[in-house]
Formats: structure tokens, sequence, C-alpha cells
């Protein structure tokens, strides 16, 4: 009957989260009972989208829910054995017994690293797929700018972009980040956010303007694309990023749309299930190909998971953030 | 050789337009030359489109665009003859000669008015019809909300939500309109949005939500229904006119668009030409039925045409605003 560490949610932030939002609680985890599993966690995620969630949807006193993979170590539920992976929600914990709902069964990839099930072939890398190419109707050789470009999903989204012959502008807010966009990843253009202001230096690398506009952060990156946007543009919005703290982000300019007819939607992963083979085709040839590259950064242990959101949202990241709970 | 008068932008305006901005100039018009017709103009439009041009797109010195019906009065141009309607952009002015380029042949509805053609059975109303049902995708019984409902757009836009058996909330500036919309057009629910503030009476009036809000103003208008909107919610977007006097109009609320995943769309009528002759037939066969019914603010003269645009801009029209130069 293991004991598990998990992180509660013990007031919500105002503005940028604070270790004191958060709790590690100890309790015991029962063994699984008929009808049920119990997990231990290998890797959870963590990921700018949770930061909504701390103002309203994630419960307060309970264990913060995310993205992980998990190893069944007992099972007394048909269809699981010890030694299966899962994936599923229920991060920021080290072990919970579970009837199997939300449960996705994972049969990782041989030749690929299992974190990769995580970020690039994972719900990371499914919602820069989709969002590019079914959201964003992308086609080949249009012009792109995709903001939080370094990091996982917005990396992914900008080497897709790449594949399809597109012209592709990154923005980031490092110099370390935007090398690795120029030197490692092969960017078009390049812009670090906090040295260059974003309106200028989108108009200078965009002499053909923009079809697509991968939006992870709203606010004044949105107003620059808006003012680059070519007629019958798309802006799938990913993400607010820069209005995730404040709770507010300013568009002052949103009726560019009208003029150049171009649509902004908003959308989250599940929106294009019906991609999922697709994707998981093309994305594993592409990783084990070399043609998609990508970060991560290894946070240890599940005390560490406060600290890794807090950093997270500070931009300490280089691509995706992950917390390794077992091996 | 008929002398024409025109109304000539000649200076562009900070803020809302005032007279000082135009100027009535009469010039001499050639006889129709070989190739060419000459041009009566009888009914023009005015409508808040033509603001943003006022800043950016309508030339200095030269004659307004805008849309009118002209009877052409000598043709030297095969497959025209005098006494043939043509409808054409070349209006703020009496008389014009033209090779034919832009112009098109209209053959009224000997049942309705001509006027209609300006309005609900033109570019007005095809782009109510195609800015609801092909860029909002509206489906019958959803939750509607139409801004500026009392406008020649909005009304029509209403309008067709209600044929379609929407639940229809439409928002206008002035106790007269409102009772218009309440009384004779049967609206859901109206709202004075000089006397309820938006945020809140928009709130009361949609119990269920909103799944299509068809964006005529922007600014707070569109910030109080993005609170609004449904999960997999449409803003076709036709105009923002919150900020064409001022050029900016902040929305600070975008981010609502990823948690509902909705879509904004901006557009313009040419976008979807293939739905014309269905437009024709539905429209018409609305109108005759009195299902689909309309206002007119009619001025006259040319020398009235300025004062026409300040006074929408203003407010002072109900429904269409038109200019009658000539019977």
């Amino acid at each position: 009957m293991p004991k598990s560490r998990e992180i509660h949610l013990v007031q919500r932030p105002t503005g940028a989260p604070t270790p004191e939002n958060f709790a590690l609680v100890e309790r015991e985890v029962g063994d699984a009972a008929d009808g049920q599993v119990l997990v231990q966690n290998l890797l959870m995620s963590v990921d700018p989208a949770m930061r909504p969630r701390l103002t309203a949807g994630q419960a307060l006193d309970e264990p913060m829910m995310g993205g992980a993979i998990g190893r069944v170590v007992q099972s007394r539920l048909d269809g699981y054995a010890a030694g299966d992976l899962v994936s599923h929600r229920q991060g920021f914990r080290e072990y919970f017994t579970s009837d199997g709902k939300g449960l996705n069964k994972l049969s990782p990839d041989p030749d690929l690293p299992l974190s990769v099930h995580m970020h690039a072939l994972g719900g990371t890398g499914f919602t820069a797929y989709g969002g590019l190419l079914h959201i964003g109707q992308l086609k080949d050789g249009e012009q792109v700018f995709v903001s939080t470009a370094a990091g996982a999903v917005g990396s992914v989204a900008a080497q897709i972009a790449k594949l399809k012959g597109c012209y592709v502008v990154g923005s980031t807010g490092a110099d370390d980040k935007a090398a690795w966009l120029r030197d490692e990843i092969g960017l078009d253009a390049v812009i670090n956010y906090k040295v260059q202001p974003i309106r200028q230096a989108l108009e200078e690398a965009t002499p053909k303007g923009l079809d697509v506009y991968f939006d992870n952060v709203g606010g004044d990156h949105l107003e620059a694309a808006l003012r680059r946007m070519n007629t019958l543009g798309r802006i799938p919005v990913c993400g607010f990023i820069s209005g995730y703290n404040s709770g507010h982000s300013n568009v002052g300019n949103l009726s560019n749309i009208i003029y150049s007819r171009v649509m902004l939607r908003g959308f989250v992963a599940p929106d294009f299930m019906h991609l999922w083979g697709d994707f998981l085709r093309d994305m594993a040839g592409w990783l084990k190909d070399g043609k998609v590259k990508y970060q991560e950064t290894v946070r240890d242990g599940i005390a560490a998971a406060p600290a890794a959101l807090i950093g997270l949202m500070a931009g300490e990241n280089s691509g995706k953030m992950l917390v390794k709970l077992a091996e």
C-alpha cells in the first residue's frame, strides 16, 4: 500500500502564481480494489493552459489535474496488466487508483524516447498539427508567423510549417531560444520580442504579409499580426498567454479582420480527434527522420512541480516542461 | 450635354466626418462616345462602410464612390439601350459616362419598389444573408444576437434568423427603433444600449447563451457577446462601427474564444457570390410575403448626400439611408 505525494492548489493566484498557492500533501493510496488498477506516474506535463484553470476550474485542496504517463503496478481490472503504460489527466501525484475511466493505453514507439509521447508525439504536438493544418487550413508555401515558437506547441507548429514549404517567422523571449530557432530549426526570421518591438520587427520580417498566424500569446503579438494579415488569412488561436496572469489582454485593431476578411478561431485538440491517426503516422516519421526537433526541460520529483509551473510562466523552460516522477 | 453635380472628398475627417470634409462640384459630362453609355443616377446608397474609406481608400478631390442605381439615357455601347437600369459603384454624382465596366444591368422586380434593390434585395441584404448563413453557418433554432439590429444590414439579418426559427436578440440606440424591432419585427428581446448597459442587458436577454453573434459594432458589444458565446459559436464580423471614427476599438476579453472554441470571421459580400441566385429567390419571396420588413430614410438631391452620411454615423437613419437623385 504505497504512500503518494501529490500537489494541491490551496489558494488561487492573483497575477503570477507563487509557491504559497500550492501544497505538497502525502496520503495513503489503497491497493487496487476489484475493478481497479493502481498506477504509478512516471512523467507529468506542465503547460501554459494550466494557468487559467488555477483561476477557475481547478478545485481547491484537491490534487491538481494535468497530463501524465504512468505504469500500471497492480491490476484487478479487465484489459489491464501490471506493466502496461497509460496516459491520462491525473498528473501532479505519484500514485492513484482508477476504474479505467480517463486512462488511455499507450503503446510507446520503441524507436523514440518515452517522453516524446508527452509533447511532440502527444497532445502538445497534436495541438500544433491540427491547429495549423485543420483550424488554420495551412497551404504549402504560405507566409506563417508562430508566437512562442521555442515552446512545446510553437516549436512543432513552426517546424510543420517549414516542412510544408512555408516562409516561417517565430517569436521568442530569450537569445538562446532565438539562436535554437534560427540555427537548429532553420526558421526564416526570428524575433526576440524582449529586445525588438514586436510590431516593427514583425513588419520587417514579413515582406509578403502573413497568411497564417498561429497564436499562443494574444495581446501585442496578435495586434502586430493583425496589421500584417493577407486577404483571407487565418489565425488559429491556441493560447493567450499574455492574458493568463492579468485576466485580460487588450486587442485594439481587431477591425482589421473585416478589410482582409480574416478568420480567428479558438480551438482545443478534441475539436479534430479524427486527425489523430494521421498525426501519429506523420509525426513519428518526422521525429525518426530528425525533421522535427524538440527540447525538453525536465525537473525531478513531485516536489518540484509547483516551481516547474511557476518557472514555465516566467519562460524558464526550453521546449516542453516535464517533471519526472519515476523511472 | 448635361451638367452633373457630384460630391468630392476634399479633406479626410479626424473623428466623425463634418460638412467641411466634402464639396459639391459641378462639371460638364460629355455625351456618350462610341463604346460608351451616359447614365443618370436615380438612387444612391449611404452606408457605414463608407467611413473607413474616408480615412484611406477614397481619393481626395474626386467624386466619392458608392452603390447606386441609374438609368441609361444615351447608349453607344452594344448590349445597352436608353432606358436600361444599371446598378454600379459610381454614386455621389448625378450623371456619368461609362464603357460598361462595373455596370450591372438591373431587372427590377415589378412587384417591389425599385429602392429595395438598394437594400434588402441588394448588396445590403445579401451581406446579411451570406454573413449569417454562410460565414455564420446559422442553424435552425439557434440563439442569435444582432447589433445595430434596426439598421439596413442588421434588420435583414435579424429577420432571417427569426425565419429560421431562432431566438433573436437585437440591439439599437433609440427607443423608436427598439419599438419597431419589438412590435413590427417581433424580436425576442431588444436592448437600447444607450439606456441599458450592454453587458448586463445581453446577459439577461440570453439565458441559453449565444450560438451566433452578427457583429456590426465591435468594441463593447463584441466584449458583451464574447462573454455569452456557447461552445463552437460563430461571430461573423460585418462591421466595426465603434471603431470607424476613432480608428481603434479595444476588445479586452478575446481570449474567451479559446475556452468556447469560437470563430470570428471578417467578411465582405464578394466572399460568397455563389449564393447570389439563392439570395434573390429567397429574399424576393420573403419581401413579397411581408416576412422581411424594412425601413428607409430617403434624403432628396445630391447636395444632401454629405449630410446623409454624417447623419448615418450619428444614427439619424431608420433602416437604409438613401439619397434620391431623380425619378
